[in-house]
């Protein structure tokens, strides 16, 4: 059978040792005679497994200690409601939110937003990521959201150029939320920067319908009253995460995934491994012209990379020959057309040497 | 090693044939080279799974061609924010829900609810389904709300004896709201007098994370404008629970079940066994005082069977005793103490008869 390359922008590839532990495991789970699906989420055994899932993911990320790690249900979609009704309430309203708007998930999150507050738009550009020093920000907003990788655009904010920056003067307190769900565990972030960092698991986390939420504690307690008590992110913290029955069997699989990623040498070899997937797959796109991109450099996202044919009429014959070769997925979302290859954590560097292959066979290119 | 029966009331016992297919599918789901956790829940693999657990789901239960059927996240305990969220907006604010206090669940459902709706407490009771006549319904309520199986309590409402039973004059057009979540497929069910049903997955369907929601179409688009969108049963309904990602590989396992239950017999089979369970179990409770229940005999769960010690001294002893028998989590919810077996469509009658040898054994009773 042909190896199989799996460039879906989520559900995603997971990596193969967690889908191996996962089948031996699943009729009994280390001689408990019960499948963690089976497991009650207050017993002993699942408490086991679910305590070290949140340490292990508070070491991978070096998430302080005064910051709640949640795990919910209602995937990153879920959060753009849920996030405004949960960190508005203690502001007169209606209250006012700012956005950086760089493309798609960040244009959901600002229209959901403005179910619950003022919004503003105080940086925009689905090319880029807006210049810092660009950003209108409003005095006494309640928080600056931000999409730090957009899945369908692929932009990614510039980390390593220090973007963002810390905000200074009347805006030195604002709290910044960060949307990471399509590049979290990828490389290193200082989540003391943040306020609050959601995050989708069905990128680099594990399956869908697990969605983290990383929230300085301070922000707890200050819901609109309309928040429904399931999603409340003070009853999620002070209940660690088991307010209501929390998704077992997927908090189990993210456990394993962050198991795989402290063995293969945390975040740091996962951010050294991203940049280098990334360049050997950019540096095919750019070598002439037969393939396009549309993002600036200095924040193309080293997860999500959409491209397209200068000749849009051989779409589906790329497509055709991808899919012969077992290079799945390959399709750029709807929204924005041409091709997109989502490489996450799993995707192995031969599934981007087998990618960038084709790309030169399909363009014609020999002796590379 | 000894056999384990897991009598938990959810997350819950699975059938062993669906663990196994789960365990050999994990890595390469029918030649796809793909686990089903990997899988774009857009591509054709996930499509044609979710096609079947939604036809399956509508064969078993004979679900009307006029509802839809929604594979949502959040739990059960989430709908009972959900569900006046998405019901209520087309009446004047605030719109009047009426529901039957039959224990816990619909206690928590009746305490959200307020903060969307007035509520009216049509009747209430937690040691039976108060008597239908007694009900003090409010004209012009946007819907009347139940909980059919109270998995705490254990009270089941008795669709045998007919309630509920059709409301006529000025309340013949009330929308009935049941939470079915922990008898759901046990029993069979009229789903044509309900306007909405609902289930958290983790009893009779599948792992925690999923849930059910079988809505009357009549009923869609008429949630409050505070609604979140991922959360809209009309968004939800429109995109055949696909708005956002939905939990791909728990409907997958759900799916699986459902082939399981048609293969046994359906809803009918379900309900034969589940009365031939609970006649066993109930037998022994009520064999001398030893033991002692404290719900009517006619609205007695099938699936949620709580009791107590006559002297709960030995409620320790008890249950360190079932624990080294292999017959786990029997300890009663804290809210009600006592001890509880769950015994949901899993569970194997010969797991019944274990536990009733065990209740035979430590009361002292011989000759059984």
């Amino acid at each position: 059978m042909t190896h199989i390359y799996n460039f879906s922008a989520g559900p995603a590839v997971l990596p193969k040792e967690v889908l191996a532990q996962a089948a031996a495991e699943m009729l009994d789970w280390h001689g408990s005679g019960m499948s963690v699906m089976e497991m009650s989420h207050r017993g002993p055994e699942f408490i086991s497994i679910y305590k070290a899932a949140e340490r292990d993911l508070r070491e991978l990320l070096a998430v302080p200690d005064n910051y709640k790690i949640l795990f919910m249900q209602g995937g990153g979609l879920s959060q753009n409601a849920l996030v405004p009704l949960n960190l508005v309430g203690h502001k007169p309203q209606p209250a006012t939110i700012d956005f950086i708007h760089t493309g798609s998930w960040s244009g959901k999150s600002i229209k959901e937003a403005a179910k619950y507050a003022n919004v503003n738009v105080a940086a925009s550009s689905t090319t880029q990521v807006p210049p810092q020093s660009e950003w209108k920000l409003t005095p006494g907003a309640a928080y600056l959201h931000m999409c730090t990788n957009e899945t369908i655009d692929g932009i990614e904010f510039d980390f390593d150029a220090g973007v963002p920056a810390p905000l200074d003067g009347e805006f030195a307190n604002t709290v910044l939320v960060a949307d990471m769900s399509s590049h979290i565990l990828s490389r290193r972030v200082d989540v003391s920067k943040y306020g609050l960092i959601f995050a989708g698991a069905q990128k680099n986390i594990g399956p869908a319908g697990v969605t983290i939420v990383i929230v300085r504690e301070d922000l707890l307690g200050k819901a609109l009253p309309a928040c429904p008590s399931a999603f409340d992110f003070k009853l999620v913290a002070d209940n660690e995460s088991m307010y209501n029955t929390p998704p077992t069997y997927g908090i189990y699989i993210a456990g394993l995934v962050f198991q795989w990623l402290k063995k293969q040498g945390g975040v740091a070899e996962m951010e050294k491994r991203a940049i280098a997937k990334a360049e050997l797959l950019y540096a095919a796109l750019d070598a002439d012209d037969f393939y396009q991109t549309r993002v600036a450099k200095q924040n193309r996202s080293r997860m999500n990379v959409p491209f397209y044919l200068k000749d849009e009429s051989q779409n589906e014959a790329f497509l055709a020959g991808a899919k012969a070769r077992g290079l799945l997925q390959l399709k750029g979302h709807k929204s924005v057309g041409g091709m997109r290859a989502s490489i996450y954590n799993a995707m192995p560097i031969e599934g981007v040497q087998a990618l960038v292959d084709y790309l030169n066979e399909f363009a014609g290119r020999t002796g590379k």
